[in-house]
């Protein structure tokens, strides 16, 4: 059942565990949601080179989102 | 000079202090570029009501943020 949702999801599979910030364009947070049980994090990346998933349980994931958010202007 | 680099932000002004994570659909969060200096946080809402820019200085929109990262599966 819980399988279902997938269909609906945008990432097919569990997504990257690791990625380097200064690849990054923008980052998309989507909660579970009845169209896709499971919590979504894409990552656009630079120069047109498109989107990635990413691993919402990898730890480094969660921090790369700490040090985006920390990062509010441009030094 | 730093003010230039607002004309090419997403965001007007500095966004709402508060938002429902209910009616979150999506979160985007867009770190400082050369093309907007600034770090940008937009929710896309449920049932097509649009874009809103969050406040990144506020507590709220941050608290939210980890409640995002925290809510993986749907309860």
């Amino acid at each position: 059942q819980a399988r279902d949702h997938r269909m609906r999801c945008f990432c097919a599979d569990d997504g990257l565990k690791t990625i380097r910030l200064n690849r990054v364009e923008k980052l998309e947070m989507i909660p579970p949601s009845p169209s896709c049980g499971k919590q979504e994090i894409v990552a656009t990346l630079k120069d047109g080179a498109g989107k990635k998933c990413l691993n919402p349980e990898s730890i480094f994931v969660q921090e790369l989102i700490k040090r985006v958010m920390q990062k509010r202007t441009q030094q």
